[in-house]
């Protein structure tokens, strides 16, 4: 388990690879971003985008879900206050293999939640040819494990 | 049908209300954030949110359905390079009705691409009492009117 104090600037969490499916970025884009691009194979050819892709939202969401498969899941993470930015760099087309990792860029504890720490990461989604597609940063706040219960 | 041309900075866009519902929070959570304060009630009131809460992914979805909702689908929309920042200031819970707007804040042609333009919004998601729940910047790419065949 995983607290405030693991989280130290340089630290590295690679995420597992996850196949992008047509049917679960047309299921996706129906439901949030129907956007013709999104939804539909030659729309996606007509469009800037080159092909069928995945909504920039369904990215990013694949994204969360790697991080918390790579240490999220397995952390005190009381959740995050948002987003400092997230680049959609080259669209992702369904077939695509998604990995990366996070990086902690800085931690610092809470000055109104002693108990609370806020910690800054760098989250870099790339495909399996390792071009970037989704860069972002953004911070989650932890418990600090000097509170926990002794095991 | 908005065109680039369309866009003028101050003219706002107003959302539909959109009820959150706790199976869908927990449906959208369980694929792609999940964390027990966005599957369970009871997890949530143990958490700093303090009940079950959408993830913030799930909220920004959803702020992405009610701008195609309100603006998008009937544009000339190429897609959106990415976010400028996205606060999630508020936990979004079950039963929540969220509504909101966007508004143009700049509008400019793509250097590279003269059929193209480039518009900043800004986007609020609030709730039914019109707190401020989730905060955005974005750019979107819009075709331009001039190009397009004569109807």
């Amino acid at each position: 388990m995983l607290y405030f104090e693991d989280f130290t600037p340089g630290r590295r969490f690679d995420y597992r690879p996850l196949l992008m499916q047509a049917a679960d970025m047309i299921t996706f884009a129906s439901e949030f971003d129907p956007q013709p691009m999104h939804l539909d194979e030659e729309a996606g050819k007509r469009s800037i985008l080159g092909g069928l892709s995945a909504s920039g939202w369904h990215t990013s969401a694949v994204g969360m879900r790697m991080m918390i498969d790579a240490f999220l899941g397995n952390s005190s993470s009381q959740g995050s206050p948002g987003i400092d930015f997230m680049d959609w760099k080259k669209p992702v087309l369904a077939g695509d293999v998604l990995g990366g990792f996070s990086i902690v860029l800085a931690a610092r504890q809470s000055k109104s939640k002693p108990d609370i720490g806020i910690v800054k990461f760098r989250n870099e989604i790339s495909n399996q040819s390792g071009e970037p597609m989704a860069i972002s940063e953004c911070s989650v706040l932890f418990r600090s494990r000097q509170n926990e219960p002794q095991q």
